[in-house]
């Protein structure tokens, strides 16, 4: 192959890159596939028809860019929005890109950046630090407690220390499940001096009352992301998106790329937000197969983190390496997400999750 | 509006980013729009189809996440470079993203940032120091010659000396329309110590040979970057690519957003490079239109600059601002690219270029 004799160390590849790996689960073809914390449901056959139908129109202007600000589809992502959290937003309080890493991506280019600082509480989403080290934002590694749950009141504490300059609340937290109640998430924005994004990937899944309904009390520094890949079962489309006051949206559009947001994605996505109350049907489904999971494998002696998401962290195993590979010999791949002695499992159809809990007994055995 | 009451300065954005305006023409709706460098010819009907009939396929997966390396897509666009250039070239030489800003973003978090500097020759594509300032890369300018074209020993002298970390050259150059023969082209990249991404937006509109033939010659510095945006008529589906050593591709899977690139997005590219045959014949027809609207407007008393793209820099004007009102007024929109005295009109159908040619005549008048 052309250029086959050049390896990464004759690149000038930026020092701190050096040595690391891409990020990523592995993409393995195997017949339960439970690592991703996708939506197992394929979406509706009347889903699927609306996409392909409002791809074949935009298609026919596929040589014009797309609108710049891809005005109608944050209209929908703010009715929906209102919809279900009873707070009146607009077009103007919302913004969208291609999945939720570059909504985070976007915010610490015009919040972050060398000489800022980004502070999140771990185990949490580990796109975090990456999307910090990819913008230079300095990332300040908080622990949460041994259980993984959140102090609130040292939560607090340490965001008033520490004052970064964008504080990261992921409720419910990947990859641990739990979520925060509104008056402590209250009481966490309040004691942060600096910006506060609450990332609400998994929100839908959860009983708890959405960050939303602070906005109001906190415009100058609250700011909400969320997804359409979870609960919208969207993850091939690739789009995330966040509340926020206006100017919080001004201060983006100074960092997007122009026209990042395709004519094929705007129509794909305006479509499926018209299924969602179809689509949501499957979130209830899907929580409580999630409650039978966590009963299944709490009877057989697993130690289960309490979930409000659409996965379970469980252990505990000497080696969680170990056991993700025996997983994985039975066909099922789930996901080592690098804290010792667990491993998360993503709910899937009752189907797939018997064949995961079958798995499991054979581990226990 | 929730949050209306705060404004930008509210917010604690990056210093560097006050003041500033979003990048982009205004989208206005008029009659004869030939701002933005769009191909004016829609994707045939049977490219509609196939890209329909391919996204209704992918829609039925949505809710999986996509190939995070979107392996066929780069084995079709090496297939595609493959067959125009005669340089033998694998999926492993080719990456892709959301338009070619992501690929170049991408390549600036990779090799340039803090610390580092990326040259450009200028005026040039605008979005090239505005992706440095958004990856907080030092940008360097350099002046072309008053005629806007390039000074080769004189570029090459500059690189050797300013030693820049990526070194910018857009052949067809955008907004002035010239290309850079391969022999000099070769000059330059030999003369410059760090890489060279070569900007080829508009490559097929020219003549002239492309820098993927000096990939086996340069395969630890040189980077071609390309776009479906033009030629394609895909400026709707945002599809950039480069070519270049794999360990070039490598080290930009440390520093791209996973799942980048939706199934959406790698469906129907690879849908539409299917029909690459059909649509480029319109790149034919488009600069044998650019010849006769670079006549026209000579016999009218314009100074037109040599252009080797689907779009033309033309002049003098007094005040370039008053004269592309004049247009608009006509309904013809074209490109105030901030040049003094000239403007910039993209080459469309015959009978745009009509209009525009009578909107010209009205203003020599």
């Amino acid at each position: 192959m052309i250029g086959d004799g050049i390896g990464l160390d004759d690149l000038p590849l930026r020092e701190d890159l050096r040595g690391g790996t891409p990020y990523g689960a592995p993409q393995l073809d195997v017949h339960t596939r439970l690592n991703t914390n996708e939506n197992p449901y394929p979406p509706p056959a009347a889903l699927v028809a609306d996409v392909s139908a409002a791809v074949a129109e935009a298609a026919a202007a596929l040589h014009r860019y797309p609108d710049r600000d891809a005005t109608e589809l944050r209209a929908d992502l703010a009715r929906y929005l209102t919809a279900s959290s009873g707070v009146p937003l607009e077009v103007g309080n919302v913004w969208a890109a291609n999945g939720s890493n570059e909504i985070l991506q976007q915010l610490l280019q015009a919040f972050g950046g060398p000489g800022r600082t980004a502070l999140g509480f771990e185990p949490s989403y580990s796109m975090h630090p990456i999307i910090a080290a990819g913008t230079r934002t300095e990332w300040v590694r908080t622990p949460r407690r041994p259980d993984f749950s959140l102090d609130t009141p040292r939560a607090a504490a340490v965001l008033a220390e520490r004052a970064p300059d964008v504080a990261f609340l992921t409720s419910p937290n990947n990859p641990t499940g739990g979520s925060i109640p509104l008056p402590e998430l209250r009481e966490l924005v309040a004691a942060a001096p600096g910006l506060v994004v609450v990332d609400e990937a998994y929100v839908e899944f959860s009983s708890r009352p959405s960050a939303v309904g602070l906005l109001e009390e906190f415009p100058a520094k609250l700011i909400v992301s969320r997804t359409m890949s979870k609960a919208f079962a969207f993850a091939g489309g690739r789009l995330g998106y966040l509340a926020a006051a206006p100017a919080v949206v001004d201060a983006l559009q100074l960092v997007r790329l122009p026209y990042h947001l395709s004519v094929l994605t705007q129509a794909a996505a305006r479509a499926a937000l018209r299924h969602a109350e179809e689509t949501l049907r499957s979130v209830h489904a899907l929580s409580a197969e999630r409650e039978r999971v966590v009963e299944s494998l709490r009877d057989l002696g697993f130690d289960v983190v309490p979930s409000d998401a659409n996965f379970v962290l469980f252990g505990r195993f000497a080696d969680a390496r170990a056991t993700w590979r025996s997983y994985l010999d039975q066909g099922v791949l789930i996901r080592d997400v690098g804290i010792p002695e667990h491993l998360r499992v993503t709910i899937g159809t009752p189907d797939e999750n018997d064949t995961f809990l079958a798995a499991s007994k054979e581990i226990v055995r």
